[in-house]
């Protein structure tokens, strides 16, 4: 069928208007010359300048040469969506989480192989800039320790996002997920979920702070600490120490890199640029990329943690 | 290696000496002529006729001759065990559910893999007498809808099993798994959880009463209905319709089978005995059987489930 580029681009529609699509699948689509953003639908939201419709099939209706969608619903409703997407023989761009449970989201791999088309469980945070790195460092030595901290204020980021809080929202895992994505792409070894506390507060049906221990197979302990009641200065760090006393932290979601107090990388992100292009190579490939180790990593917390009840949460 | 067999037993240690093992795996072993039970162990518990031990290590420095090893244990703490079943080259017996997390399952299955050794994740339910014909009858058939009806009272079947209550013991899915287990083996179709209400005691971290709706890609609407309050008649049946409006029932965990009103199977159960006949061929074959897909629905419906509080639960 040939391959997607500057002159023929890859044509793609959005599924969802919200936040995420606003603020990066829109940006990320336009800036790279070998995709092309032809419209978006949404049963409430509009974006001006780009062709809108209320439903895929009304957008697929009026654009049939769309090669690909990608998914940016809440993630409680992707997987009947992505049904329909795949069914149309459409190359297929997962938000995170790929959807809401493990079920889901093995059949949605199921069914994209069956038919041919290309599949991206996207992780956005695994294109941040100082993670490869990370990941060298670690395959070079022993490492002894490693600590997660992903504390933000859910106000800030999430306004108005109420199915975050609701059941299949994930709560805190929603940007903890982004941390497990990293952690799972740096380390060779699978992580097990060893002891979650997982505080929810008593009118949600999903935790707001987490505590929780893994481990891999060789014994390295790994702790993880989300809060999704930061105020004040926001964190998303993973330190890591090495069997030799070296100390690597990475910083803002992985954008800065200092080891042993030195800053060894420091960027502006463009993660989802980084998505797009692997998204566009994986279709010129006819190949996939669906690996749900951070959502199993999640069910996991979610099947073995320990429920605390936590105060009320009124946005 | 050669054949284990009657004249070449294959010789077995139980690893933990709790209820479990006491009423299915000692005599279930203990009936099969080509299996011998050698010794068994427990921090705790003694069984009259077995030579005992306190830790798998004190029986095994005595009967380094054991084969296999069939870890009883409560599921939070069958991991760990099984790392050093597997590292000490035994074959694997796994009660059900096979661990307390799907990455922990996972992590079991790749380590016996790599020693070498036969992993058996047993799911004693598959092997009831009426099953195997449930599984025939939907094969032939469209099937409309699809009823789980688990009832049963935890004071009466888990006296003193303080672990099913704990985080990681799966309260009323630990009954609950296993018809799951029946589930995911009469279906051809892969199984995905699309809503649970999680019934869960206030002083206590897994659910008491669960009712939960799932699907298959194909649409079948399946109803789970768990309770471990019941008093009265117990209930472990699972009704399914087919297109032409055909009635199936399977009663009592599968001993019984109904098909439009008639009776057509009614036997006594005799699961162990067939799950140690499957374990003895896996181990003569040199195969595992480490199917983690009902594991998969319980950690799927903790993930995406509405927690309830329910009132406090005293044994």
């Amino acid at each position: 069928m040939g391959q997607f580029s500057a002159s023929k681009p890859l044509k793609i529609g959005l599924i969802g208007l919200g936040k995420i699509a606003v603020d990066q699948h829109i940006p990320s689509i336009r800036s790279n010359p070998s995709l092309r953003l032809v419209a978006g639908c949404s049963p409430s939201s509009r974006v001006d300048g780009l062709a809108c419709y209320n439903s895929m099939e009304e957008m697929l209706a009026a654009h049939p040469d769309i090669d690909a969608l990608s998914i940016c619903t809440p993630p409680q409703i992707r997987h009947s969506i992505a049904k329909k997407v795949i069914a149309a023989g459409k190359h297929t761009f997962l938000e995170k989480p790929p959807a809401a449970t493990l079920g889901e989201a093995e059949a949605i791999a199921a069914l994209a192989k069956a038919k041919g088309v290309s599949l991206l469980a996207s992780w956005h945070s695994r294109f941040a800039p100082a993670v490869e790195a990370v990941r060298l460092w670690i395959a070079e030595r022993n490492i002894s320790s490693l600590k997660i901290v992903w504390k933000e204020n859910v106000r800030q980021w999430h306004p108005g996002q109420k199915w975050i809080f609701e059941a299949g929202g994930m709560g805190v895992f929603d940007p903890g997920i982004n941390s497990l994505s990293i952690l799972t792409a740096i380390l060779a070894e699978a992580v097990i979920v060893k002891k979650a506390d997982l505080h929810i507060p008593v009118n949600c049906d999903a935790p707001i702070q987490v505590e929780m221990d893994m481990t891999t197979e060789s014994g390295l302990p790994i702790r993880a600490e989300y809060d999704f009641l930061q105020t004040g200065i926001q964190t998303w760090s993973i330190y890591i120490e090495s069997a030799k006393g070296e100390k690597l932290a990475l910083h803002l979601g992985g954008t800065e890199l200092e080891i042993n107090g030195h800053v060894k990388i420091k960027e502006k992100e463009a993660e989802y640029s980084g998505l797009y292009a692997h998204f566009l190579s994986l279709v010129n490939a006819g190949a996939s990329d669906a690996d749900f180790a951070p959502l199993r990593i999640v069910a996991d917390a979610m099947l073995l943690g320990k429920r605390i009840a936590a105060p009320e949460y009124i946005e």
